[in-house]
């Protein structure tokens, strides 16, 4: 999985990068973790930003924390930074030999938004790794969305609320597609 | 619903008051308002995070937040604070004429754990409210999980790693249970 810190919009639906968050980095990695995927790319083009991030997971995975928490180490070593969505499509081919079937995920419904429980015999049948990203601040820049292989619908709960946060939405989705 | 930050675990198996984090009040409000909860109750004997607490809730239910997101707004207009679980109960029994139905949520199993599904139908046949709570630190202490009506069973993702955050454990079972 991936989540991207560009490009993604803000509330006034401006293209802009929003700023990585602490608990964005634990929480996912935990929930990575937990629903086994492969690995964990957190996308911002700011070189300020990524040299923050690296320490925090150098501190967790070989620093101090590695020996407070074991658990939290096993976590956040599925975590990797990377500049943009093309340097991750690059990693995956790298290492599988395979460019990845692109999964989006969106708070809104489009045409070739596809159910969890298609999604999840696609991934069981497929034969190429897949990639699938969460966006942060208002979500996604479009063509992101038009480019994907699949959309993955959006998460209804009972009534017509939908707001939940990124890390709210990654649970659900890993849940559903990964239980 | 409840989060408790006292009576938890600490790491070392001591009965600790945990610190109230501020994501856990807007990630799980607006995940308790997506799934359509009556309210969430945010547990803490200390009085000086109640007060912070209640001026961040002020802040996005009357003050500046609510006009600049009413989302935002809706989801922690269901949120209170209380004291200590007694107070919980006394609220629900006084708004409903009825005493709860406890159901613990626990990162390991117990001889009385119940599945997502049986009690999903409890749920839905019930003619008393139910609560359900949460731990902060390292998990609710013994004698809550021994007095409840209803434990349920833990989240299982793929393999053995199980140490999801409150706020992802939150999302998923309300997406099991409320789905």
């Amino acid at each position: 999985m991936a989540l991207l810190h560009y490009p993604v919009y803000n509330k006034a639906k401006e293209i802009i990068v929003s700023a990585v968050t602490n608990l964005d980095v634990h929480d996912i990695a935990r929930c990575a973790k937990t629903y086994d995927l492969e690995k964990y790319f957190i996308v911002t083009p700011l070189e300020d930003q990524t040299v923050l991030m690296r320490k925090i997971i150098n501190h967790w995975t070989q620093g101090y924390g590695s020996k407070y928490n074991d658990d939290r180490k096993k976590a956040l070593e599925l975590v990797d930074i990377k500049e943009d969505l093309n340097a991750v499509i690059a990693d995956i081919e790298k290492k599988t030999g395979k460019k990845p079937k692109i999964i989006v995920t969106a708070a809104k419904k489009y045409d070739k938004s596809i159910t969890y429980s298609s999604l999840k015999s696609e991934i069981s049948d497929a034969k190429a790794p897949f990639l699938i990203l969460f966006g942060t601040g208002w979500g996604l820049e479009k063509s992101i969305i038009e480019e994907a292989d699949y959309v993955l619908e959006p998460i209804v709960g009972r009534g017509d609320y939908n707001h939940l946060s990124v890390r709210s939405a990654v649970s659900i989705i890993f849940d559903r597609l990964f239980s």
